[in-house]
Protein backbone atom coordinates (compact mmCIF):
# COMPACT_ATOMS: atom_id res chain seq x y z
CA UNK A 1 0.00 0.00 0.00
CA UNK A 2 1.56 3.27 -1.09
CA UNK A 3 -1.37 5.35 0.21
CA UNK A 4 -0.27 8.96 1.06
CA UNK A 5 -0.09 8.88 4.87
CA UNK A 6 -1.59 11.57 6.69
CA UNK A 7 -0.67 13.04 9.83
CA UNK A 8 -3.39 13.85 12.92
CA UNK A 9 -3.20 14.79 16.67
CA UNK A 10 -5.64 14.44 19.44
CA UNK A 11 -6.19 15.01 23.58
CA UNK A 12 -7.18 12.63 25.52
CA UNK A 13 -7.07 11.92 29.81
CA UNK A 14 -4.44 10.73 30.68
CA UNK A 15 -6.13 7.32 32.65
CA UNK A 16 -7.86 6.71 29.65
CA UNK A 17 -4.19 7.30 27.88
CA UNK A 18 -2.68 4.98 30.01
CA UNK A 19 -4.76 1.99 29.28
CA UNK A 20 -4.85 2.55 25.56
CA UNK A 21 -1.43 2.33 26.04
CA UNK A 22 -2.23 -1.14 27.64
CA UNK A 23 -4.29 -2.21 24.94
CA UNK A 24 -2.05 -1.77 22.46
CA UNK A 25 0.71 -3.51 24.03
CA UNK A 26 -1.59 -6.66 25.28
CA UNK A 27 -2.70 -6.90 21.67
CA UNK A 28 0.72 -7.37 20.22
CA UNK A 29 0.42 -3.96 17.91
CA UNK A 30 4.33 -2.54 16.62
CA UNK A 31 2.12 1.34 17.23
CA UNK A 32 -0.58 2.90 18.75
CA UNK A 33 -1.35 4.24 15.23
CA UNK A 34 -1.86 0.48 13.81
CA UNK A 35 -4.12 -0.33 16.91
CA UNK A 36 -6.09 3.22 16.27
CA UNK A 37 -6.15 2.41 12.61
CA UNK A 38 -7.79 -0.79 13.13
CA UNK A 39 -10.45 0.48 15.64
CA UNK A 40 -11.70 2.33 12.90
CA UNK A 41 -11.85 -0.13 10.59
CA UNK A 42 -14.22 -2.04 13.24
CA UNK A 43 -16.29 1.09 12.82
CA UNK A 44 -16.43 0.93 9.40
CA UNK A 45 -17.86 -2.70 9.42
CA UNK A 46 -20.53 -1.87 11.82
CA UNK A 47 -21.51 1.14 9.34
CA UNK A 48 -21.27 -1.20 6.56
CA UNK A 49 -23.98 -3.32 8.53
CA UNK A 50 -26.06 -0.48 9.02
CA UNK A 51 -26.05 0.78 5.46
CA UNK A 52 -27.83 -2.15 4.06
CA UNK A 53 -24.60 -2.95 2.16
CA UNK A 54 -23.36 -6.27 1.13
CA UNK A 55 -21.40 -7.68 4.23
CA UNK A 56 -19.83 -10.81 5.11
CA UNK A 57 -20.52 -12.32 8.85
CA UNK A 58 -19.99 -16.12 10.96
CA UNK A 59 -22.98 -17.06 13.24
CA UNK A 60 -22.06 -19.95 15.37
CA UNK A 61 -24.41 -22.34 16.71
CA UNK A 62 -24.07 -24.32 20.00
CA UNK A 63 -26.64 -26.79 19.65
CA UNK A 64 -28.06 -30.08 21.35
CA UNK A 65 -28.66 -32.55 18.07
CA UNK A 66 -30.69 -35.46 20.32
CA UNK A 67 -33.68 -32.47 19.80
CA UNK A 68 -36.06 -33.97 17.49
CA UNK A 69 -35.89 -32.66 13.90
CA UNK A 70 -33.48 -30.04 15.29
CA UNK A 71 -30.53 -30.49 12.79
CA UNK A 72 -32.95 -31.22 9.50
CA UNK A 73 -34.83 -28.00 10.88
CA UNK A 74 -31.14 -26.29 10.46
CA UNK A 75 -30.07 -27.87 7.40
CA UNK A 76 -33.20 -26.51 5.70
CA UNK A 77 -33.00 -22.94 6.80
CA UNK A 78 -29.65 -22.93 5.64
CA UNK A 79 -30.65 -24.15 2.55
CA UNK A 80 -33.48 -22.11 2.22
CA UNK A 81 -31.06 -19.26 1.89
CA UNK A 82 -28.28 -21.02 0.63
CA UNK A 83 -27.26 -17.99 -1.79
CA UNK A 84 -26.52 -16.33 1.71
CA UNK A 85 -24.61 -19.48 2.99
CA UNK A 86 -20.53 -19.64 2.24
CA UNK A 87 -19.94 -22.50 4.45
CA UNK A 88 -20.85 -24.30 7.28
CA UNK A 89 -18.15 -26.39 9.75
CA UNK A 90 -19.42 -28.33 12.18
CA UNK A 91 -17.81 -29.96 15.42
CA UNK A 92 -18.99 -32.54 17.81
CA UNK A 93 -18.10 -31.07 21.22
CA UNK A 94 -19.28 -34.12 23.14
CA UNK A 95 -22.19 -36.97 22.63
CA UNK A 96 -24.97 -34.53 22.68
CA UNK A 97 -23.48 -31.01 22.10
CA UNK A 98 -23.13 -30.05 18.53
CA UNK A 99 -20.89 -26.06 17.78
CA UNK A 100 -21.26 -25.06 14.37
CA UNK A 101 -19.87 -21.57 12.40
CA UNK A 102 -21.46 -20.76 9.57
CA UNK A 103 -20.18 -18.27 6.99
CA UNK A 104 -22.15 -15.95 5.48
CA UNK A 105 -22.69 -13.19 2.84
CA UNK A 106 -25.10 -10.82 1.59
CA UNK A 107 -28.01 -8.09 2.91
CA UNK A 108 -27.18 -7.46 6.46
CA UNK A 109 -31.34 -7.74 7.33
CA UNK A 110 -31.31 -11.39 5.14
CA UNK A 111 -28.20 -12.71 7.47
CA UNK A 112 -29.81 -11.21 10.22
CA UNK A 113 -33.04 -12.50 9.87
CA UNK A 114 -31.24 -15.87 9.20
CA UNK A 115 -28.93 -15.90 12.68
CA UNK A 116 -32.55 -14.66 14.37
CA UNK A 117 -34.38 -17.89 13.23
CA UNK A 118 -32.07 -20.57 14.24
CA UNK A 119 -31.20 -19.11 17.53
CA UNK A 120 -35.06 -19.06 18.36
CA UNK A 121 -35.24 -22.72 16.92
CA UNK A 122 -36.06 -25.16 20.38
CA UNK A 123 -32.41 -27.17 21.31
CA UNK A 124 -30.22 -24.46 19.94
CA UNK A 125 -28.62 -23.28 23.57
CA UNK A 126 -26.46 -20.16 22.14
CA UNK A 127 -26.12 -18.14 19.14
CA UNK A 128 -23.87 -15.18 17.94
CA UNK A 129 -23.57 -13.65 14.89
CA UNK A 130 -20.24 -11.70 13.97
CA UNK A 131 -19.99 -8.89 11.60
CA UNK A 132 -17.56 -8.69 9.21
CA UNK A 133 -16.81 -7.94 6.14
CA UNK A 134 -16.01 -8.63 2.36
CA UNK A 135 -12.80 -6.84 2.30
CA UNK A 136 -13.66 -4.02 -0.33
CA UNK A 137 -13.80 -1.07 1.94
CA UNK A 138 -11.64 -1.58 3.92
CA UNK A 139 -8.07 -0.68 2.51
CA UNK B 1 -13.46 15.24 33.93
CA UNK B 2 -10.84 17.25 35.28
CA UNK B 3 -7.65 14.78 33.85
CA UNK B 4 -4.74 15.68 33.01
CA UNK B 5 -5.10 15.98 28.89
CA UNK B 6 -2.46 13.91 27.12
CA UNK B 7 -1.57 14.95 23.52
CA UNK B 8 -0.59 12.33 21.29
CA UNK B 9 0.01 12.01 17.35
CA UNK B 10 -0.55 9.54 14.69
CA UNK B 11 -0.40 8.62 10.85
CA UNK B 12 -3.14 7.17 9.22
CA UNK B 13 -3.07 6.51 5.18
CA UNK B 14 -5.28 9.38 3.34
CA UNK B 15 -8.39 6.86 2.33
CA UNK B 16 -8.54 5.40 6.20
CA UNK B 17 -8.48 9.20 7.10
CA UNK B 18 -11.56 10.68 4.80
CA UNK B 19 -13.41 7.53 6.14
CA UNK B 20 -12.67 8.31 9.49
CA UNK B 21 -13.73 11.76 8.96
CA UNK B 22 -16.68 10.73 7.54
CA UNK B 23 -17.58 8.24 10.81
CA UNK B 24 -16.81 11.20 12.92
CA UNK B 25 -19.31 13.67 11.26
CA UNK B 26 -21.86 10.73 10.73
CA UNK B 27 -22.14 9.82 14.42
CA UNK B 28 -22.85 13.17 15.44
CA UNK B 29 -19.93 13.41 17.15
CA UNK B 30 -18.10 16.77 18.36
CA UNK B 31 -14.61 16.12 17.23
CA UNK B 32 -12.63 13.49 16.25
CA UNK B 33 -10.81 12.96 19.83
CA UNK B 34 -14.13 12.37 21.51
CA UNK B 35 -14.82 9.46 18.21
CA UNK B 36 -11.41 7.69 19.25
CA UNK B 37 -11.81 8.14 23.16
CA UNK B 38 -15.22 6.43 22.42
CA UNK B 39 -13.48 3.36 20.70
CA UNK B 40 -11.14 3.09 22.99
CA UNK B 41 -14.08 2.77 26.15
CA UNK B 42 -15.63 -0.06 23.80
CA UNK B 43 -12.17 -2.15 23.62
CA UNK B 44 -12.19 -1.77 27.34
CA UNK B 45 -15.57 -3.34 27.63
CA UNK B 46 -14.68 -6.43 25.55
CA UNK B 47 -11.22 -6.88 26.89
CA UNK B 48 -12.24 -6.96 30.62
CA UNK B 49 -15.44 -9.65 30.28
CA UNK B 50 -15.20 -13.13 31.10
CA UNK B 51 -11.71 -13.48 31.54
CA UNK B 52 -10.93 -16.86 33.14
CA UNK B 53 -13.99 -18.87 31.81
CA UNK B 54 -13.86 -21.64 29.59
CA UNK B 55 -15.54 -20.17 26.44
CA UNK B 56 -16.02 -21.94 22.97
CA UNK B 57 -15.78 -19.16 20.08
CA UNK B 58 -15.07 -18.25 16.88
CA UNK B 59 -12.58 -16.20 15.41
CA UNK B 60 -13.62 -14.50 11.96
CA UNK B 61 -10.85 -12.99 10.13
CA UNK B 62 -10.67 -11.40 6.94
CA UNK B 63 -7.27 -10.39 5.22
CA UNK B 64 -5.24 -10.02 2.32
CA UNK B 65 -3.02 -12.97 1.68
CA UNK B 66 -0.32 -11.41 -1.16
CA UNK B 67 0.93 -9.59 2.48
CA UNK B 68 4.26 -11.24 2.33
CA UNK B 69 4.42 -14.22 5.09
CA UNK B 70 0.92 -13.42 6.36
CA UNK B 71 -0.64 -16.99 5.72
CA UNK B 72 2.69 -18.50 7.10
CA UNK B 73 2.64 -16.28 10.11
CA UNK B 74 -1.27 -17.14 11.02
CA UNK B 75 -1.21 -20.93 10.33
CA UNK B 76 1.78 -20.82 12.92
CA UNK B 77 0.20 -18.54 15.43
CA UNK B 78 -2.62 -20.91 15.11
CA UNK B 79 -0.64 -24.19 15.68
CA UNK B 80 1.49 -22.98 18.76
CA UNK B 81 -1.80 -22.81 20.71
CA UNK B 82 -3.03 -26.13 18.23
CA UNK B 83 -4.73 -27.20 21.65
CA UNK B 84 -6.84 -24.10 21.88
CA UNK B 85 -7.90 -24.26 17.65
CA UNK B 86 -10.76 -27.29 17.03
CA UNK B 87 -10.82 -26.44 13.34
CA UNK B 88 -10.20 -23.50 10.50
CA UNK B 89 -12.46 -22.93 7.57
CA UNK B 90 -11.07 -20.68 5.06
CA UNK B 91 -12.81 -18.96 2.01
CA UNK B 92 -11.36 -17.22 -0.72
CA UNK B 93 -13.73 -14.20 -1.10
CA UNK B 94 -11.58 -13.03 -4.05
CA UNK B 95 -8.91 -12.97 -5.63
CA UNK B 96 -6.94 -11.19 -3.06
CA UNK B 97 -9.27 -11.83 0.27
CA UNK B 98 -9.69 -14.65 2.58
CA UNK B 99 -11.77 -14.86 5.33
CA UNK B 100 -11.14 -17.71 7.89
CA UNK B 101 -13.23 -18.85 10.28
CA UNK B 102 -11.64 -20.96 13.43
CA UNK B 103 -13.44 -22.64 15.77
CA UNK B 104 -11.41 -21.55 19.70
CA UNK B 105 -12.19 -23.31 22.75
CA UNK B 106 -10.19 -22.96 26.27
CA UNK B 107 -9.34 -20.14 28.81
CA UNK B 108 -10.95 -17.01 27.64
CA UNK B 109 -7.72 -14.93 28.52
CA UNK B 110 -5.92 -17.59 25.97
CA UNK B 111 -8.82 -17.12 23.37
CA UNK B 112 -8.87 -13.71 23.47
CA UNK B 113 -4.53 -13.52 23.29
CA UNK B 114 -4.64 -15.78 19.76
CA UNK B 115 -7.51 -12.94 18.41
CA UNK B 116 -5.53 -9.94 19.40
CA UNK B 117 -2.39 -11.42 18.11
CA UNK B 118 -4.01 -12.23 14.92
CA UNK B 119 -5.79 -9.33 15.09
CA UNK B 120 -2.38 -7.18 14.90
CA UNK B 121 -0.74 -8.60 11.75
CA UNK B 122 -0.22 -6.29 9.09
CA UNK B 123 -2.75 -6.97 6.45
CA UNK B 124 -5.50 -8.23 8.54
CA UNK B 125 -8.08 -6.34 7.67
CA UNK B 126 -10.34 -7.08 10.13
CA UNK B 127 -10.69 -9.94 13.17
CA UNK B 128 -13.87 -10.16 15.58
CA UNK B 129 -14.41 -13.04 18.61
CA UNK B 130 -17.68 -14.11 18.90
CA UNK B 131 -17.51 -15.96 22.69
CA UNK B 132 -19.96 -18.99 23.47
CA UNK B 133 -19.88 -21.36 25.65
CA UNK B 134 -19.30 -25.46 25.10
CA UNK B 135 -23.00 -26.14 26.35
CA UNK B 136 -22.23 -27.54 29.37
CA UNK B 137 -23.35 -24.46 31.20
CA UNK B 138 -26.41 -23.63 28.87
CA UNK B 139 -28.71 -26.70 29.26
CA UNK C 1 -13.64 -70.85 -13.81
CA UNK C 2 -16.14 -73.66 -13.61
CA UNK C 3 -17.98 -72.65 -10.40
CA UNK C 4 -21.54 -73.23 -10.26
CA UNK C 5 -23.74 -70.05 -10.82
CA UNK C 6 -26.29 -68.20 -9.08
CA UNK C 7 -29.06 -66.48 -10.86
CA UNK C 8 -30.66 -62.87 -9.15
CA UNK C 9 -32.91 -60.69 -9.90
CA UNK C 10 -33.00 -57.04 -8.77
CA UNK C 11 -35.03 -53.84 -9.69
CA UNK C 12 -33.38 -50.31 -10.64
CA UNK C 13 -34.98 -47.16 -11.62
CA UNK C 14 -35.48 -46.82 -15.36
CA UNK C 15 -33.31 -43.27 -15.78
CA UNK C 16 -30.44 -45.44 -13.61
CA UNK C 17 -31.11 -48.38 -16.20
CA UNK C 18 -30.49 -46.87 -19.04
CA UNK C 19 -27.19 -45.26 -17.78
CA UNK C 20 -26.29 -48.31 -16.80
CA UNK C 21 -26.65 -49.68 -20.53
CA UNK C 22 -24.68 -46.96 -21.80
CA UNK C 23 -21.64 -47.76 -19.22
CA UNK C 24 -22.15 -51.50 -20.42
CA UNK C 25 -22.00 -50.67 -24.02
CA UNK C 26 -19.15 -47.84 -23.42
CA UNK C 27 -16.92 -49.94 -21.52
CA UNK C 28 -17.09 -52.88 -23.94
CA UNK C 29 -18.10 -55.43 -21.45
CA UNK C 30 -19.74 -57.99 -23.34
CA UNK C 31 -22.71 -58.18 -21.10
CA UNK C 32 -24.68 -56.80 -18.22
CA UNK C 33 -23.10 -59.54 -15.76
CA UNK C 34 -19.96 -58.82 -16.40
CA UNK C 35 -20.04 -55.08 -15.83
CA UNK C 36 -21.81 -55.77 -12.27
CA UNK C 37 -19.31 -58.59 -11.12
CA UNK C 38 -16.46 -56.39 -12.27
CA UNK C 39 -17.71 -53.68 -9.64
CA UNK C 40 -18.41 -55.97 -6.97
CA UNK C 41 -14.52 -57.19 -7.23
CA UNK C 42 -13.83 -53.70 -7.08
CA UNK C 43 -15.13 -53.02 -4.08
CA UNK C 44 -13.80 -56.13 -2.46
CA UNK C 45 -10.37 -54.69 -3.41
CA UNK C 46 -10.90 -51.96 -1.10
CA UNK C 47 -12.68 -53.90 1.51
CA UNK C 48 -9.67 -55.90 2.24
CA UNK C 49 -7.44 -53.23 2.31
CA UNK C 50 -5.74 -51.82 5.39
CA UNK C 51 -8.32 -53.38 7.85
CA UNK C 52 -5.95 -52.72 11.34
CA UNK C 53 -4.44 -49.64 10.58
CA UNK C 54 -4.66 -46.13 12.66
CA UNK C 55 -5.63 -43.63 9.59
CA UNK C 56 -6.60 -40.16 8.74
CA UNK C 57 -9.45 -39.85 5.70
CA UNK C 58 -11.96 -37.66 4.29
CA UNK C 59 -15.61 -39.17 3.70
CA UNK C 60 -17.15 -36.94 1.18
CA UNK C 61 -20.73 -37.28 1.20
CA UNK C 62 -23.20 -35.64 -1.87
CA UNK C 63 -26.68 -36.42 -1.08
CA UNK C 64 -30.39 -34.57 -1.03
CA UNK C 65 -31.30 -33.49 2.04
CA UNK C 66 -34.98 -33.09 1.13
CA UNK C 67 -35.23 -36.65 1.70
CA UNK C 68 -36.85 -37.24 5.05
CA UNK C 69 -35.01 -37.28 8.54
CA UNK C 70 -31.77 -37.71 5.88
CA UNK C 71 -29.93 -34.79 7.73
CA UNK C 72 -30.58 -35.83 11.68
CA UNK C 73 -29.73 -39.41 10.70
CA UNK C 74 -26.13 -38.46 9.20
CA UNK C 75 -25.78 -36.25 11.82
CA UNK C 76 -26.86 -38.67 14.64
CA UNK C 77 -24.00 -41.07 13.31
CA UNK C 78 -21.39 -39.03 13.36
CA UNK C 79 -22.23 -38.01 16.87
CA UNK C 80 -22.31 -41.66 17.79
CA UNK C 81 -18.39 -41.49 16.49
CA UNK C 82 -17.83 -38.58 17.70
CA UNK C 83 -14.30 -39.78 19.04
CA UNK C 84 -13.91 -40.39 15.36
CA UNK C 85 -14.67 -36.87 13.78
CA UNK C 86 -12.54 -34.41 13.92
CA UNK C 87 -14.36 -31.80 12.06
CA UNK C 88 -17.44 -31.58 9.14
CA UNK C 89 -17.92 -29.02 6.40
CA UNK C 90 -21.23 -28.66 4.62
CA UNK C 91 -21.71 -27.03 1.46
CA UNK C 92 -25.16 -26.12 -0.10
CA UNK C 93 -24.27 -26.42 -3.95
CA UNK C 94 -27.90 -26.15 -4.98
CA UNK C 95 -31.22 -25.79 -3.81
CA UNK C 96 -31.72 -29.32 -2.78
CA UNK C 97 -27.77 -30.37 -3.14
CA UNK C 98 -25.59 -30.79 -0.20
CA UNK C 99 -22.21 -32.05 -0.12
CA UNK C 100 -20.13 -32.91 2.65
CA UNK C 101 -16.79 -33.45 3.82
CA UNK C 102 -15.72 -34.92 7.12
CA UNK C 103 -12.27 -35.76 8.65
CA UNK C 104 -11.60 -38.58 10.22
CA UNK C 105 -9.66 -40.47 12.33
CA UNK C 106 -8.98 -43.61 14.15
CA UNK C 107 -8.78 -47.29 12.72
CA UNK C 108 -9.50 -48.11 9.64
CA UNK C 109 -11.88 -50.29 9.95
CA UNK C 110 -14.20 -48.01 12.24
CA UNK C 111 -13.60 -45.26 10.00
CA UNK C 112 -15.03 -47.68 6.70
CA UNK C 113 -17.97 -48.50 8.66
CA UNK C 114 -18.70 -45.23 9.39
CA UNK C 115 -18.18 -44.36 5.48
CA UNK C 116 -20.05 -47.33 4.60
CA UNK C 117 -23.12 -46.97 7.02
CA UNK C 118 -23.15 -43.16 5.57
CA UNK C 119 -23.51 -43.85 1.93
CA UNK C 120 -25.89 -47.15 2.68
CA UNK C 121 -28.59 -43.95 3.31
CA UNK C 122 -31.57 -43.63 1.01
CA UNK C 123 -30.91 -39.90 -0.42
CA UNK C 124 -27.34 -40.32 -0.38
CA UNK C 125 -26.48 -40.04 -3.80
CA UNK C 126 -22.41 -40.69 -3.29
CA UNK C 127 -20.14 -41.31 -1.01
CA UNK C 128 -16.01 -41.45 -1.01
CA UNK C 129 -13.53 -42.63 1.43
CA UNK C 130 -9.96 -41.47 1.06
CA UNK C 131 -7.68 -42.77 3.36
CA UNK C 132 -4.32 -40.87 4.18
CA UNK C 133 -2.05 -40.89 7.33
CA UNK C 134 -2.03 -38.73 10.60
CA UNK C 135 1.49 -38.20 9.10
CA UNK C 136 3.79 -40.26 11.56
CA UNK C 137 4.71 -42.52 9.32
CA UNK C 138 5.53 -40.75 6.48
CA UNK C 139 8.48 -38.43 7.66
CA UNK D 1 -38.35 -40.70 -6.59
CA UNK D 2 -41.75 -41.83 -8.42
CA UNK D 3 -39.27 -43.47 -12.22
CA UNK D 4 -40.53 -46.73 -13.11
CA UNK D 5 -38.36 -49.67 -11.88
CA UNK D 6 -37.18 -52.14 -14.39
CA UNK D 7 -36.55 -55.38 -13.16
CA UNK D 8 -33.43 -57.36 -14.58
CA UNK D 9 -31.66 -61.04 -13.91
CA UNK D 10 -27.78 -61.67 -14.26
CA UNK D 11 -25.69 -64.66 -13.47
CA UNK D 12 -22.54 -64.86 -11.15
CA UNK D 13 -20.81 -67.32 -9.70
CA UNK D 14 -21.29 -68.62 -6.34
CA UNK D 15 -17.78 -67.79 -4.56
CA UNK D 16 -18.20 -64.40 -5.98
CA UNK D 17 -22.25 -63.82 -4.94
CA UNK D 18 -21.04 -65.13 -1.41
CA UNK D 19 -18.73 -62.10 -1.05
CA UNK D 20 -21.37 -60.07 -2.60
CA UNK D 21 -24.11 -60.93 -0.08
CA UNK D 22 -21.43 -60.34 2.96
CA UNK D 23 -20.82 -56.51 1.67
CA UNK D 24 -24.37 -55.89 1.21
CA UNK D 25 -24.63 -56.73 4.58
CA UNK D 26 -21.74 -55.69 5.76
CA UNK D 27 -21.96 -51.92 4.59
CA UNK D 28 -26.03 -51.57 6.00
CA UNK D 29 -27.69 -51.80 3.06
CA UNK D 30 -31.11 -52.99 2.95
CA UNK D 31 -31.24 -54.79 0.18
CA UNK D 32 -28.79 -56.13 -2.73
CA UNK D 33 -30.44 -53.82 -5.53
CA UNK D 34 -29.94 -50.47 -3.33
CA UNK D 35 -26.34 -52.26 -2.84
CA UNK D 36 -25.89 -52.89 -6.66
CA UNK D 37 -27.78 -49.03 -8.11
CA UNK D 38 -24.87 -47.42 -5.46
CA UNK D 39 -22.13 -49.65 -7.56
CA UNK D 40 -23.78 -48.07 -10.78
CA UNK D 41 -23.74 -44.70 -9.58
CA UNK D 42 -19.66 -44.49 -8.13
CA UNK D 43 -19.32 -45.49 -12.02
CA UNK D 44 -20.92 -43.21 -12.77
CA UNK D 45 -19.05 -40.80 -11.04
CA UNK D 46 -16.20 -41.61 -12.61
CA UNK D 47 -16.91 -41.28 -15.96
CA UNK D 48 -17.87 -38.04 -15.33
CA UNK D 49 -14.63 -37.71 -14.14
CA UNK D 50 -13.50 -38.99 -17.67
CA UNK D 51 -15.85 -36.81 -20.12
CA UNK D 52 -14.64 -33.39 -18.85
CA UNK D 53 -17.62 -32.39 -17.18
CA UNK D 54 -17.77 -30.22 -13.90
CA UNK D 55 -17.29 -32.41 -11.21
CA UNK D 56 -16.47 -32.30 -7.80
CA UNK D 57 -14.17 -33.19 -5.70
CA UNK D 58 -12.47 -33.24 -2.21
CA UNK D 59 -7.98 -32.97 -1.76
CA UNK D 60 -7.11 -33.70 1.58
CA UNK D 61 -3.59 -32.82 2.60
CA UNK D 62 -1.55 -33.84 5.40
CA UNK D 63 1.70 -31.56 5.44
CA UNK D 64 4.58 -30.16 8.02
CA UNK D 65 3.65 -26.18 8.47
CA UNK D 66 6.76 -26.02 9.39
CA UNK D 67 8.66 -26.19 6.10
CA UNK D 68 9.63 -22.82 4.77
CA UNK D 69 6.39 -21.05 2.70
CA UNK D 70 4.66 -24.26 2.33
CA UNK D 71 1.52 -22.89 4.13
CA UNK D 72 2.03 -19.31 2.10
CA UNK D 73 2.52 -21.64 -1.28
CA UNK D 74 -0.67 -23.62 -0.62
CA UNK D 75 -2.99 -20.24 -0.38
CA UNK D 76 -1.48 -19.01 -3.44
CA UNK D 77 -2.44 -22.16 -5.07
CA UNK D 78 -5.90 -22.25 -4.02
CA UNK D 79 -6.40 -18.42 -4.20
CA UNK D 80 -5.21 -18.57 -8.31
CA UNK D 81 -7.79 -21.35 -8.37
CA UNK D 82 -10.32 -19.65 -6.53
CA UNK D 83 -13.10 -20.14 -8.84
CA UNK D 84 -12.35 -23.76 -8.22
CA UNK D 85 -12.49 -23.86 -4.48
CA UNK D 86 -15.41 -23.73 -2.56
CA UNK D 87 -13.74 -24.31 1.11
CA UNK D 88 -10.75 -25.32 2.70
CA UNK D 89 -10.67 -26.91 6.55
CA UNK D 90 -7.70 -27.20 8.16
CA UNK D 91 -6.78 -29.33 11.28
CA UNK D 92 -4.06 -28.78 13.44
CA UNK D 93 -3.14 -32.55 14.16
CA UNK D 94 0.01 -32.09 15.62
CA UNK D 95 2.65 -29.31 16.94
CA UNK D 96 3.77 -29.75 13.28
CA UNK D 97 1.00 -31.56 10.99
CA UNK D 98 -1.32 -29.90 9.40
CA UNK D 99 -4.41 -32.06 7.74
CA UNK D 100 -6.61 -29.76 5.48
CA UNK D 101 -9.74 -31.21 3.15
CA UNK D 102 -10.60 -28.60 0.23
CA UNK D 103 -13.50 -28.98 -1.57
CA UNK D 104 -13.21 -28.14 -5.46
CA UNK D 105 -15.32 -27.65 -8.54
CA UNK D 106 -14.55 -27.54 -11.74
CA UNK D 107 -13.97 -29.30 -14.75
CA UNK D 108 -11.90 -32.41 -14.13
CA UNK D 109 -8.56 -31.20 -15.55
CA UNK D 110 -8.34 -27.97 -13.58
CA UNK D 111 -9.04 -30.23 -10.47
CA UNK D 112 -6.56 -32.56 -11.15
CA UNK D 113 -3.74 -30.17 -12.20
CA UNK D 114 -4.38 -28.48 -9.06
CA UNK D 115 -4.52 -31.24 -6.84
CA UNK D 116 -0.97 -32.42 -8.47
CA UNK D 117 0.29 -29.31 -7.83
CA UNK D 118 -0.02 -29.06 -4.19
CA UNK D 119 1.33 -32.47 -3.84
CA UNK D 120 4.22 -32.26 -5.30
CA UNK D 121 4.99 -29.39 -2.95
CA UNK D 122 8.11 -30.14 -0.68
CA UNK D 123 6.66 -30.50 3.06
CA UNK D 124 3.59 -32.12 1.49
CA UNK D 125 3.54 -35.24 2.76
CA UNK D 126 0.35 -37.38 1.48
CA UNK D 127 -2.07 -35.60 -1.05
CA UNK D 128 -5.73 -37.27 -1.93
CA UNK D 129 -8.04 -36.63 -4.60
CA UNK D 130 -11.23 -37.87 -4.27
CA UNK D 131 -13.87 -37.56 -7.38
CA UNK D 132 -17.08 -37.31 -6.16
CA UNK D 133 -19.95 -35.14 -8.17
CA UNK D 134 -22.37 -32.53 -8.21
CA UNK D 135 -25.21 -34.59 -8.18
CA UNK D 136 -26.92 -33.81 -11.13
CA UNK D 137 -26.46 -36.93 -13.04
CA UNK D 138 -27.27 -39.38 -10.49
CA UNK D 139 -30.24 -39.37 -9.74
Amino acid sequence: MDAKLVRLSMSIEEPLFEKLERLVEGGGYGNRSEFIRDMIRDRLVEEEWGRHEEVLGTITLVYDHRKRELSEKLTEMQHHKHHNVLATTHLHISESICAEMIMVKGHAEDIRALADGMRSQKGVLHATLSMSSTGESLN
